[in-house]
């Protein structure tokens, strides 16, 4: 029978391959063959993977403000002068916003919600940053809020919730628009949003 | 235009996303994924990888005997008590090493060349660990070295090179056994392995 852990491997290699496999995409073999290539990369990769990792672990913090990552609090993002202040973008996790921020299709500020309602996973609002946006919303000179949040059962109900408990505000509330991917093919596309698609048909 | 950077996550995030892309079987998206999830599981997970790399990188080292990676050196595999000096199994890479170890299937030595013989990347003998295995094999009380190579040019021409490098100590060389693997479906296999598994069919 194969044992799947590393039984003859020193502990520090076994320990490493063992937390490695946690990683997520990771598994035990892939875990394996990456200790091994760090192992043999010590000084231009593995050295530096371990600072980064216990530098990283100390100094990144998540913003009080808008709820993203960085060293600072509050975060570049929320410190920005040339930002806009009268747009907050909310979205349930840190990748969206990089994800926003790679695309450069938004200048204004974020709002990372960690996490949407999920009936089914236990998540209420108690348990996202939501009283937050709706004390920020609530500042002067806030003259939108966009939700992009995912077109799933949990973002939309998400959604809804957020709008209800912004709705004494009078603040614009608007979602991304949904369609077709640029670039993506027809064919590839699922039912919904091939539907919402055409339902929000636009004049060539 | 998308930027593959994050160039809006603070230094730290950005240089462990670079780092962990370097890893085996991640780009940078799967290296912000995981970025993420550690920066989430701190203590459980990111806290401990950073200590076990460092860990790692100060003590592991190369078995002087067999090329092994150990704490201690010479390796546990070669001053393990129950193993018998008198079988030298011959690998390319330390993780034929854990796979053998897994399967638990071998009971003597190893020693781990460090790579195969190669014309195209320009691997010759004295980059491998050649000589020492010459100098382990004349030691008295070795009966047989077993060559654990892979099927391929590469491996073939590393066998071949150190059978002629053997043949003067007298000592009996032998390699593993090709055939269908456990398990394996006939319609998966190549053609020579199916060749070689006929060619050396066994009476029932």
């Amino acid at each position: 029978m194969r044992n799947p852990r590393t039984p003859t491997a020193s502990p520090e290699i076994e320990r490493l391959i063992e937390l490695l496999a946690k990683l997520p995409g990771m598994g035990p073999r892939s875990a394996r063959r990456a200790a091994l290539y760090l192992l043999k990369k010590r000084e231009a990769l593995m050295e530096p993977l371990g600072i980064a990792l216990t530098q990283a672990a100390a100094h990144v913090k998540t913003c009080s403000t808008c709820g993203a990552l960085d060293a600072a609090d509050p975060c570049a993002l929320c410190t920005a002068q040339s930002r806009d202040d009268g747009l907050i973008c909310v979205v349930a996790d840190v990748a969206d916003v990089w994800a926003l921020e790679r695309a450069g299709a938004f200048r204004g500020r974020y709002h990372v919600l960690g996490g949407l309602l999920s009936a089914l996973d236990g998540i209420r609002p108690e348990d996202l940053r939501i009283g937050k946006l709706v004390e920020r919303a609530a500042r002067p000179g806030v003259r939108e809020v966009i939700l992009a949040l995912t077109a799933t059962v949990d973002g939309q109900a998400t959604g809804h919730y957020i709008t209800e408990q912004l709705s004494p505000t009078g603040i614009a509330v608007t979602r991304l628009s949904h369609g077709v991917p640029v670039g993506g093919e027809l064919e590839m596309l699922d039912d919904g949003t091939l539907f919402a698609a055409l339902q929000s048909r636009r004049p060539l």
